[in-house]
């Protein structure tokens, strides 16, 4: 029987009503019934239960043409909150959301992932008890976490695997140490997937296909298409540091392959280039910062670190045909002169149809895009139709 | 209104019920009001409305542990036919099939693409009508029509854009003069898309990541993701025939740029390689003669095409992380010495991530990959629930 329910998990209760109304815009109870095929007595018992739940409150009347004005319905966001952590490699940045992903309170530590397990999650557990206390919430008003993670992540289990620059966390059940304080459901994914959920929701609803690109110590992607984040087979799709950068200089990779684009223009990259002519340059952020203060010779190594990217986005646009690719990370806070390397390859090296309707832009989310997209994924898990039909039986 | 009944397509009615069936299998009431969560009454009228479409059988008792054995129901896939029109480059491949996209009668003809619309589509009129005479359906039988093309196509009109082997196809309304004459449906899409379709649905079916490429005169690709093909914004994802090939020779492409794909891999390009080394090598099918006979210039040359189609492959993997990557076209039949390249140099370039769970194998589905894909489009469309739904009304 399970394998049956799979294909229609009761499409018909008060779950799937309840997604028209997460747009926000409040609906008659006539306006339900029409758009869902059912009964008007169904719709108002439905009504009736998400109402009790807190999900749905009254929204005033509808303007009408004559008699009684009808009463409409909204979905309330502030019916539970959730708890957004994005653990990058050298920080950690959490928020508290509402249900619409609103951030209400926030909070950003330096934090080492490096520190391991106990030390980063024992930190979430404290911060997330304080941020919840300013927030003037309960505990038993969290309805969900969602967390993004520097490495790679199994979908299903949310637990890292084999994660290069986080070694200690390998294996490690994450949702179920989080789970076991929080009390509630636990969602986990890489950092560049919810950064791409996040700069999707927030920035770009109306497009369905949206590739992320995060360049930092690290280059990844996050890719959306049909209106979805796609993880592939092992959750490992996105992975785009490793791919050789065509007519790029065999530079080793710590991967044992040479000329893969971290290799080449990840802000490490460029910040070893910088160094070699003799700059103050350990890290992205001297690099950005080197740009910001006039730096010529940083402007340029970026420049062509844009130019190398482009070469590998021109191949992701080929192959996916999105009509947004937003960069995001802390390079592409150098101001322009990444996105104009960038663009400059890609309309040379792609086909007139990929790039007619391309638009290549700056991350609109900047460093809220990771706690944005962990609040959407555990909104997303918390507001499902199944989700809903058990909250209110 | 509109919107709102975009979210919700009356997912109560019978064309839901009706998915669960489409496997085959036979299922009493009992089954389907499990599945359904919907009351034994509501299944039983909807069984009978589907019955009386023809759509739905008796498929004989269930097994029973005492009483009455109930009554069981299954998918009637010779209800109606689809028309699958598979059109390449130099040949048109027609058939017809049930609802299982089981094919009944085909034929496969010599016919240029280059004829254009006017010769081409009269032709696939008169096959078709013969193809359904030979079947022994009637044009009322047949309930849709899937086409197959060379070339870019738009997604929601079906029409081929900016071609380029069939320039006097550019904006041709391929659907509106089929569906004049077979009065039916009449899907629309390019032929790796529907190649990659056709290969999922018929040997991969519990795969959700698949990544099928096509090596043929052109190289082109098509992408199942979570399940189902991904088209891009303007329908032109899976286009790698231009992506450069890391490490390749600057080869002159025909559209402008060097060192592209097809350029260097390709069964033309691979054609050019031979025939400067003075074999009688003008085309694909020379170059599939060559190696079968012996060849070793024609091996050693494939082999090679498939090391420069593994190296961009690799960034594809990388890129989609896909459980299984097949290799259709006709250089695919040139044995498995271009297979032998592709994975040589795949597997030295992903990380092991991407490729610890990935096979790369040839295309089980062969030749009938098009016509299979393009019936499948067709019935996809006529079998949605939305379809049945007004069918049964
Ligand atoms: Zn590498
Ligand atoms: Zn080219």
């Amino acid at each position: 029987m399970e394998e049956l329910t799979k294909f229609a998990p009761r499409p018909n209760g008060a779950g799937e009503m309840f997604q028209l109304l997460r747009d926000g815009r409040p609906r008659t109870r006539s306006d339900l019934a029409a758009a869902t095929g059912q009964a008007r007595s169904t719709i108002a018992a439905r009504i009736d239960a998400l109402m009790a739940a807190g999900l749905v409150v009254p929204a005033g009347e509808a303007s009408s043409t004559g008699g009684r004005p009808p009463a409409t319905f909204a979905f309330n966001p502030d019916a539970k909150v959730v708890l957004a952590v994005d653990l990058g490699a050298t920080h950690a940045h959490l928020a508290v959301t509402d249900l619409a992903s609103r951030v209400l309170v926030e909070t950003d530590q330096l934090l080492p992932i490096a520190e391991g397990p106990d030390v980063v999650l024992s930190w979430v557990k404290t911060a997330g008890d304080k941020l919840l206390a300013s927030a003037e919430r309960e505990l038993s008003d969290l309805a969900g976490v969602g967390v993004g993670l520097p490495g790679p992540v199994e979908h299903s289990t949310g637990r890292p695997i084999n994660p290069p620059i986080m070694p200690a966390w390998d294996d490690v059940d994450v949702p179920g140490i989080l789970r076991s304080h929080f009390k509630a459901p636990v969602l986990v994914d890489n950092d560049v997937n919810i950064m791409a959920l996040g700069e999707h929701r927030a920035a770009w609803q109306d497009v369905n296909d949206l590739f992320f690109l995060k360049v930092a110590t690290g280059i990844g992607a996050g890719i959306i298409a049909d209106g979805a984040l796609r993880r592939g087979a092992q959750g490992a799709a996105g992975d785009v540091g490793h791919i050789a950068v065509p007519g790029a200089a065999a530079v080793q990779c710590r991967c044992g392959n040479v000329g893969c684009l971290e290799a080449v223009a990840s802000g490490q990259a460029i910040a070893a280039t910088l160094a070699e002519q003799g700059l103050e340059a350990r890290s992205s952020a001297d690099v950005v910062t080197l740009v910001r203060s006039g730096e010529l010779a940083a402007s340029t190594a970026v420049r062509q670190a844009g130019r190398d990217i482009g070469a590998v986005l021109a191949a992701c646009v080929s192959m996916l045909n999105p009509s947004i690719v937003a960069i995001g990370g802390i390079v592409a806070e150098a101001g322009e002169h990444l996105i104009a390397g960038i663009r400059e390859v890609v309309y040379q090296r792609s086909l007139p149809l990929a790039t007619q309707h391309l638009r290549i832009v700056t991350s609109q989310t900047r460093g809220e895009a990771g706690v944005l997209g962990a609040s959407a994924m555990a909104v997303d898990h918390v507001l499902s139709p199944e989700a809903i039909d058990a909250f209110v039986a």
